[in-house]
């Protein structure tokens, strides 16, 4: 079964369509990429779908490259790589990138895109649980600079994000449960109804089962797609979507990245807002115990106070200063506010450390 | 006198400021730069304009960078450059990038505002009449590839263009001469009155007039503005405004890049393109008499008819395709087509051999 799901930003609206079988029935990608293609892949995923990806694009000339894989190599060097080997092709400006992998392969297939030629056409084909239910969504594009993620990128919407529900038979563990932390984060802060379901059904995601995960991603890119709707730049409404980031960065940034999966700590990081928040401790409880349950954790790391702050961006220059934090009203609802208890943000980094 | 021209962009609209004394009269930028600024210039306008730039940009924190001067350094090392200033001043998103210089310290500073956290304020001031003229009016920024010219970039509008017209009188003349270039190119494709004034004021111009040149610089960006209005990311009559490119384009390849000045290439070319027309004898003439009178290049340099074809793109490969060119109908009035006479074109550039 297949479903079809539209992001309405205007001229640039695109379908997300997710299904079974999508690369084994050749879905038909020709409506959605003019010209010659690029598939930007990895090392990881290139072995396993390139090939099944290749006739959805048809009859037309594609190349193709394959990254290394890992949040390291989400850089100007290999942005730089991919624009090269679209200058080397004498790519036009109606090339189409592919991406075919993870948020980083996404990410930085999608800056290539944007910034070619000042934009060329761009699909995704995300196949990561995270990469399909966050950020392939959304338009945001990026590599990290040495002193931070995702600081150098664009916004550059997708023609289409094409999801197969197999790709994720392929997947760790470990991952698949990373990309539940973002599903679950849907549930908390907008969808009291699709946490219930999150909670009743958590064990037959985690067991893989094809139609609670077709329900959960479809769930889960249905209410960031709305959100994205609403503020496709993030001048307000879409920063709902970083409910337990400002922690969870901060977790990353401490630990160094890839010590704990993004999802990992903005696990952790939920639940370190959801007490901040003022919640009730039921509710609190509620998050906590779903998250166990997806294999999550649910403390932060050993990192000591002023680590945490200065993470935070809370350093001595602007301590004075308060952070934006997404903070939950109930299960389901939630507000983006410089309006917290600063002695409970103390209490909970000193408890964390 | 100052003038005030708005390029009609929906929500990204923006007014150009033209007038004498801009600077030196402070004027006020403050509505238009949010936040700390980061003010990019080169090392050869820094030491002339940065200091009298400072005082409209009030009572907040700027740092400022200076370039090396030339096309040279419009390359992805510089963005990186700029990029790696933002970083380290831990620029936050309400960050003004403002370009003092001509095109090249415009494109690759409107890049990095472009680049940097998806997307920071920008502003130009521009100190060149080719920049006044051209590139700091659109939204087109980017860097060079060491394949071509421009490959890597983004739309990304300023908040304001401010063009004091006094910045003019350290340029070299050869640099005032390149830039009327494009001047002439604004009456020749769409406004034969322009055209008209042109060709009786062309000597007050060189002479520095100062309100010829504003006039010229006013009208210019106006025939710009309304062009790009109707269509900011180029997807059809944006093409008019590269009269004369395709072959200048050609000249500087094949030269080498620098070796004739921009304006000077378009400047020979705008006549090979006018011959390709089938213009009226007479008009050619008109054409190819203003621009002498301009002090520009009526012909372009010894050229192998092989060279002219794989430098405009017709290599072997395409041999069979056509170029799409900007052809004019008469004296102030064009049209892109790739229906051209092949036999005209292919006399053309082995007149040029």
């Amino acid at each position: 079964m297949t479903a079809t799901l539209n992001v309405r930003l205007g001229a640039r609206s695109y379908p997300i369509v997710i299904g079974s079988g999508l690369l084994d029935g050749g879905f038909d990608l020709s409506d959605y990429a003019g010209g010659d293609c690029l598939v930007v892949s990895n090392e990881t995923v290139a072995p396993l779908y390139l090939d099944r990806l290749l006739p959805g694009l048809g009859d037309r000339k594609v190349d193709s490259i394959a990254l290394p894989d890992g949040e390291a190599y989400k850089t100007v060097p290999t942005l730089q790589r991919i624009l090269d080997t679209l200058v080397e092709a004498r790519a036009g400006r109606d090339t189409t990138v592919v991406a075919l992998g993870g948020g980083v392969v996404g990410d930085v297939a999608g800056f290539a895109a944007a910034c070619y030629m000042r934009g060329v056409g761009f699909v995704q084909v995300p196949t990561t649980l995270l990469a399909q239910v966050d950020s392939s969504v959304g338009g945001k594009t990026g590599v990290n600079h040495d002193k931070g993620k995702n600081l150098i990128g664009a916004f550059h919407q997708p023609h289409i994000v094409l999801i197969d529900t197999d790709t994720l038979h392929t997947l760790p563990d470990r991952e698949l449960k990373a990309g539940l932390a973002e599903v679950i984060k849907y549930g908390a802060i907008c969808d009291a109804g699709f946490f219930a379901w999150l909670e009743e059904n958590v064990a037959a995601l985690l067991a893989r089962d094809a139609g609670a995960l077709a329900h959960a991603i479809r769930r889960s890119c249905e209410l960031k797609a709305e959100v994205v709707a609403a503020d496709e730049r993030e001048a307000g409404r879409r920063a709902i979507l970083n409910f337990g980031h400002t922690f969870g960065h901060a977790i990353e940034r401490c630990l160094g990245y890839g010590e704990w999966l993004h999802g990992e700590a903005v696990a952790a990081g939920m639940i370190m807002a959801a007490r901040l928040s003022g919640l009730e401790p039921a509710d609190v409880e509620r998050l906590r115990a779903l998250v166990a349950a997806a294999g999550l954790p649910t403390d932060p790391p050993a990192i000591g106070a002023s680590d945490w702050l200065a993470a935070m961006g809370m350093d001595k220059k602007v301590r004075g200063g308060r952070l934006r934090f997404v903070l939950l009203d109930a299960i389901g609802s939630c507000r983006v506010t410089s309006d917290y208890d600063a002695r409970r943000l103390d209490e909970l980094v000193r408890a964390a450390a």
